[in-house]
């Protein structure tokens, strides 16, 4: 059980495939997802991490394909996964402040495992997201050290929280509460799960399923206070079939399509970036290791991958935004949760079904 | 008056911003869009093109960025646009297997005017965009050739017809006909247009202002019949905004958000490509002569722009849809006209109100 | 026996590493070469064709992948190479105005073999690739058509003539007389190959193993009369190392140094562009049929593969150089070649040791 | 007076351009150079950092363009300087492992100037580039706090110092002592300023001014030690010519051949990446302010400076390799310097003539 717990909440049902047993990214292969949560008066941030598999990933290379929607962001990585088409630390998210000091525990863990890195092997790639949840949380603080980092990969587990959860914890979306959100679809015999970090949009774009619930609300004064839009979101997918970088490149490409689909324009100011990875196979760090012999998917089986990845990005979206519990933070700004307005919005608006 | 004359539509409005006066890319700077059609029996094909301004391209350049949403597809020119930044000749538009003969015409036309290209002066690069609608037209035929690009550009006005006209004559669109649509949206004081060469996407995936229509008309088994997918769309977007080649690509990228709020998801086999260009400066060819000194638009001004080009995206679509006539061609294949359906569809469907 | 002959030529030697037994691109796999050219008064230019394998490339496609050291350049096809990562035709040279044209014998050439080509099966997608050799040809002429691609075809073979033959009948190379050259290297059990169309460069830039020759022979104004460079070159490389399309993007990317070595700096006119492939396995085009389960070479083994793409594309420019035979063209412009000039160079250089 | 001071050096010049008087980056503008070097037993490391102008950069952001020869880095900043073509901080370089301490200290220095920046500002873009020098220094033991950073910051000057210094002081170039380095190179009116870190190549690969001194040295056994290449190397060029961010990314594309002049083939392991910047016009940060009204370079004028951006770095490299002091550190690992080689070579080669 994450710290904050699995939370409950009936979110309406977007898209058309169906979902896996958990409708989250832990349906694909063995992914797991651990928080760090820090909420403390002004503090309120995290640090999150996606495990590709239970192995230790420097030895056994994951690989990855990038996708920059929009390349206003801090994250780190990214170089190097778009080079040799692989990750090799696990995924973490936080806050746009805390980015080096993650990526330094990385380096701290993958060294303590090989202390031969940097030395007689090669340095390990640290690969951390970010958004901005400078509203909310007071990120000049620099509250997050390499033990919140450790912490949340000790958190691992398949059943994990969303909403505002780890990196989540101060993220807002919508000018609602925003942070953590995850999904998955079926895609025929693959499985596609996304998990996001959803710090982006103004109300009046948001659309749920198509239904343009956030222009309606707008107009209503006491829903939501007005404000600019300095966002980002990160989207993480995964995916059981077997696809190389290119194809994982292709895929993540998708995601900027089920984002489009909640209403954002990927505005100027919105890091809005993604990154797929299969788990069908790795690519081991030993060059005497004999190299997967895998059948790749055919370059023609893509499309349901490709749908599978925009429904599942859409629904780990609006999953984040019906998760999130309302948070209240530095100069007492606050974000209410989806939850909470839920009744008073039912009056106003017809949501498609709840998954 | 184009061959096929304007047609007369009332498409639904999607989106909130305010449209120019023609709602079509002809509402920026001076804009004009002409058409070629060919229509006999199996064939059903043609071209159109887009020129940026009344002067001479090769002489007068335009900056224009260009975003690859999924590069399946066959367009020329767009290496050395990434490169330089410009365009020197109008944009054509074609079948897939014309490229070649428009893109030689286009070199025989600058050559015409300037017979020291390729000699004393640099090569000019052709820039030919394309769709493949050999589901309605026998592609394999090559019908088109260079008079039929010199007669659309004769043609060019800024009241340009829409739908199963020119390139649009053949292409085929959630399985409707679809073709040439064109729209625009006010950003402030900048005005972006766009026009779109519509051959993409499955009945089922149609969403029109949010509304899932083919989803809807697709359990009908009379509406439509069912078929694969192996379509493209070409989005090219116009402002009188001063921008740069970089902020001409993340104007251009938007479109992909545009083309999303359709229910696209980007299909493997789709050649999904944007380009836009400004219209408040050019670039002289003589390396003696003045280079233009514009401010450009704040980086933080974009959003608006964004904004607009996603709506213009959205409506061009809607509006190719709405345009099209139906076509019969090649072995009796035939595509319906969104107009021809709209009566039966009315008692199903409630769209947005009309533009 | 190509038209124009297997020139013999002493070139000399650059690098280290052992070559092929031709010292050709046709050591790799089965790769064959084939031209036809035309050298009549004012047209002397061509088009050469690369053949990957024996087989149908569009029901056999090639992996391969693209580097744009410098895209003014008007080549086509490489945006679904960079998308999809196969060719699915050989690959073709020409002069910049006939690109267009070839293009479309390549779809006729397809479309004659599958006739489902562009209507129940995808589009396929040419790949020409160009150099202006309008100094020397009357390229506005538009000498050449569909029947020079086909003869060029039927012309492939192991060993091919280089030098003023084929696409490189009127290019030039540091103002001198270039055109198409190739080598090979070997790189521990892999084979590299490289063909080059070379038509770049000013005479005070060129380096031959290291020598500043162009800058010593500059000197004497009776080697070479000055003139501005708008040259550009075209590396084609194969390798029968298995590779996916992310690695052959990494090893044609190191082009650009083994043109370095010849003292380009990549001038802003000059299109300069490599394209890699591997021979080691192919791609199905028919869904259905079995993916290929191929091991890829281990990303830290790829050193002595660079290594080897840069030695076989210095030494193939040099190919290009010292094989070339003096042409004489358009306006009585001609281009001396290196075996003319020689004698009278030897008193002032001495190059490396001949090959 | 840098710390470790200046260094008198002669080393072998390279190309043909007319240097500066500084024969630095710091003749183009105002831009200067810092060092902080760490320098006790097993630590040897250090931060540097460029200046591009005396004003605060986020107020006054710089325009720049990022060119990546090879991706294997971890080099953070690149992805926003990619989307928005400026910088906002001074550049500053380090060892691979402390890229995360010194991004931080740049947050903690710009939130101390702007300490609205993450609040009702933007968050800063961090922009620090790194080799490992791990041969050398302990980099495990994560030496470089952000004290360093401020350090090399406060010491920034015109007159700087080359070789063994900053974070120059634990890197090895061609298995000799490598470092900082810096020239360069007058391209008509234009300056264009090199300064690399270099920490590449094994020495058989080793060319001065196209001699193959390396393959020579090489065959000496006691020349030097062999060893694996893991290098990388970072190159910042600096103009004053008014060019935009896709012409500035020309321009740092052209280090590639700078490099591939000294022999390197651009390894695998080797993060080679380039970043270019223009002193010629700043970017305001305040949407408010006037935007500059600079007519750019025409692009045809841009082939002196690509001429400049090669030569520069090469000579940046050479002197790197003959300012560089001869450091012995971790585990008595030491790498010779040039300077302490030369009255062996002496013997054995011909240099070009010192600058």
């Amino acid at each position: 059980m994450s710290e904050f717990g699995q939370l409950r909440f009936d979110s309406p049902r977007t898209g058309t495939l169906p979902s896996g047993p958990r409708d989250a990214i832990s349906d694909v292969g063995s992914v797991t997802v651990g928080h760090c949560t820090l909420a403390d008066g002004a503090i309120q941030t995290g640090v999150s991490s996606i495990l590709p598999h239970a192995d230790d990933p420097f030895l056994h290379k994951v690989p990855a394909g990038v996708a920059v929607l929009n390349g206003f962001g801090k994250s780190v990585g990214l170089l190097q996964v778009k080079e040799l088409g692989v990750l090799e630390t696990p995924i973490a998210l936080t806050n746009t402040f805390s980015v080096g000091r993650v990526a330094q525990e990385q380096i701290r863990v993958a060294v303590a495992a090989h202390p031969s890195i940097g030395r007689s092997w090669p340095t390990c790639n640290p690969l951390v997201f970010e958004c901005n949840d400078g509203h909310l949380n007071d990120i000049q603080a620099l509250a997050v050290d390499g033990n919140h980092y450790r912490r949340c990969l000790a958190d691992a587990r398949a059943d994990f929280a969303q909403g505002s959860v780890g990196a989540g914890r101060g993220m807002s979306c919508f000018q609602l509460k925003g942070g953590i959100g995850s999904a998955s679809r079926q895609a025929g015999d693959a499985m596609v799960g996304a998990l996001v970090l959803a710090n982006f949009g103004r109300l009046p774009q948001l659309q749920v399923g198509g239904v343009p619930v956030g222009a309606k609300l707008a107009q209503r004064a006491d829903t939501c206070p007005g404000a600019r839009d300095q966002g980002s979101i990160i989207i993480i997918l995964a995916t059981d079939a077997a696809l190389d970088a290119r194809q994982l490149r292709r895929l993540a490409t998708r995601c900027g399509a089920g984002l489009a689909r909640t209403g954002s324009t990927w505005g100027h100011g919105s890091g809005d970036i993604a990154l797929a990875f299969s788990t069908a196979y790795t690519l081991p760090a030993d060059p005497r290791a004999r190299m997967p012999t895998v059948a790749m998917l055919h370059e023609t089986c893509l499309d349901p991958l490709f749908d599978a990845a925009v429904e599942a990005t859409e629904q780990a979206i609006v999953h984040a935004l019906w998760a999130a519990r309302g948070v209240t933070g530095r100069n007492g700004h606050s974000r209410p949760a989806v939850a909470e307005l839920l009744p008073q919005w039912r009056a106003l608006l017809a949501f498609p079904s709840a998954s």
